[in-house]
């Protein structure tokens, strides 16, 4: 998996560097975004846009949403080369909420590095992030793959759909950080996953079904597949920040339980409040909603994660639902190769170690 | 003016309820975002989504780009009441703008109150606002004016090119907030004014002409009317500042020259730095740029904005472009009364007081 990963990397950024230049001017701005009225700024918007934006994009990320539309392109028997620029829509987006999410969360690091707003005022990083939203979105219109008007709007339809889902899945993640109880079901915590997480990955999967002129069977079984792998995805990150908290904790300077920190009500969070003693479940409700927290306390609440099991339990929901999202391929007409490797990454979402 | 504006915001926030209610449950969900893959939690959206956006709402706003919209339908010969969701789209995205911008200039107040950020903490504020982002764009999808698909993709790429733009004149206006130097033309700063106020004032004119099925040529005039419109609208809110803190300064416990504090690069200060001696233009630079002003430093500032003409020269400016509004409407066929009452909203919006 990391080898296509590796492979697509350059060819995706030389794509997103078509759409968004490493250094903007009048021409450039002109094109892309219409002639001026009066006069562009183009040293402004260089530093508004451009160099945040890049700073972010240079400092890593695998692309895999770019990857994935690609392997699915692929995948429908046409080729990938020529639907690249669509395939930039998932990843500036996703770059995009990236930075607006760090603001939101108060975050101070980014990819190891100070994060953006950090870096550049909050004021810069968020314009940039909002324009990330929008500028993407151009290449419907800017059109390279010569559709017709009513695929256009198909992908306009569901991008506002899938933009929309994704603000209501945001919204109940911040709403449940600012409570004190962990008062959710699963079906709510995976609705949120499959609107936050979730719906970037259905852009990923439907645009691609879309701008190739699949049917909506087709679609729908491709919006599942991303969907179901991106909560996976999502699980096992909350998994991943557990594991490696049980690593590294007791270790000199190394931060560990930042989920727990942060008051994440995550899957295992709430399994835990679930199968804990009433003691244990207010305890642990205590520490998601302390401002700050000692190490024992980071560490008492990893164990309880342990002992009531949820670290196991989520792991095996990640793992059907990794499962599940490989059968909406089955029953597809899809090139052996590319299908293969679509099936892979629903194993790689949960077993990676970074 | 003021008549038609009472006239109609009861009429538009009746609309706007329809599209997001102040109290969200799993039906509206359902119906306007689709239904849930596993269970939304409204509880949780009702704080993330409708709060925040309804407290924003209800503390006034004069709803001017709603209005505008349903007096360009009424001049088309078409009954605005039929495309009353329409009116709503740049009104909620107006006020996602406000929510964001706040974030980014650090305000503390918002029609007379604190800050959205500062009332629901800045996560809850940057989503919701985002949110309005794309709430309103669903309004295309649904489709209440049964448009066919080349007018609702007309709609769709209209909006993506004009929300691009918004972000290029936020950016420059940012970059040159943040800059030390007054180093912007005229056109430049037009430009921005075009980009960031004047975008939203376009969106009003096209989807008003879109959705009513305009000739290319009527789209353009009155885009046109409404960008210069728009751009008189921000320099006379400049201006209104300023006289405002002519009024104020020396009134004890009352805040004056905002824009000045805030280091604005407004078209008086242009103006006044391209007309004042260099050493009065080095100092209004530093005055700018500084992190706090004395009152007697602003009390300068704005002398030097009258004594070089900067106010009258702003005056005439947004005045000209007041009156050049008002003849992109004269070569139309507009029914006479709305066409009256869009010629007077140009004189209204640098005219008015507050």
């Amino acid at each position: 998996m990391r080898d296509v990963l590796r492979e697509w990397r350059p060819v995706v950024d030389e794509a997103i560097e078509e759409l968004l230049p490493r250094v903007v001017d009048e021409e450039y701005l002109a094109a892309f975004f219409g002639p001026p009225t009066y006069a562009y700024d183009p040293e402004a918007i260089q530093v508004a846009l451009a160099d945040p934006i890049w700073e972010l994009l240079d400092r890593g990320g695998k692309r895999w949403r770019a990857v994935v539309f690609l392997l699915l392109v692929d995948a429908f028997g046409e080729d990938p080369e020529e639907y690249l620029p669509y395939a930039c829509i998932p990843e500036i987006l996703h770059n995009g909420t990236i930075i607006v999410d760090d603001v939101e969360d108060g975050a101070e690091m980014r990819r190891g590095e100070a994060a953006i707003h950090h870096e550049f005022g909050t004021d810069i990083a968020l314009n940039a992030g909002n324009a990330m939203y929008f500028l993407p979105l151009k290449v419907i219109t800017h059109d390279p793959g010569d559709l017709d008007a009513e695929t256009r709007l198909a992908a306009y339809e569901m991008l506002m759909h899938e933009l929309n889902r994704t603000h209501l899945g945001q919204g109940m993640d911040i709403t449940w950080h600012n409570e004190r109880e962990v008062d959710i079901t699963e079906a709510e915590y995976l609705e949120m996953c499959a609107c936050k997480t979730g719906c970037l990955g259905r852009i990923v999967a439907r645009l691609a079904a879309i701008v190739t002129g699949q049917s909506d069977a087709v679609e729908d079984a491709v919006a599942n597949y991303a969907q179901q792998m991106s909560i996976a995805f999502q699980i096992g990150d909350d998994i991943l920040d557990v594991e490696h908290s049980l690593d590294q904790a007791g270790e000199f300077g190394k931060a560990f339980g930042n989920d727990i920190r942060e008051g994440k009500k995550t899957l295992m969070a709430i399994h835990a409040v679930e199968n804990a003693t009433p003691e244990e479940a207010a305890r642990l409700e205590e520490i998601l909603w302390a401002e700050d927290n000692t190490d024992d306390e980071i560490e008492w609440a990893l164990d309880l994660y342990q002992s009531t099991g949820a670290v196991e339990y989520a792991r095996e929901r990640a793992q059907a639902l990794a499962e599940r999202a490989r059968t909406h391929l089955d029953g597809l007409d899809l090139e052996p190769e590319p299908k293969d490797k679509l099936a892979a990454f629903t194993r790689f979402v949960i077993e990676r170690d970074v």
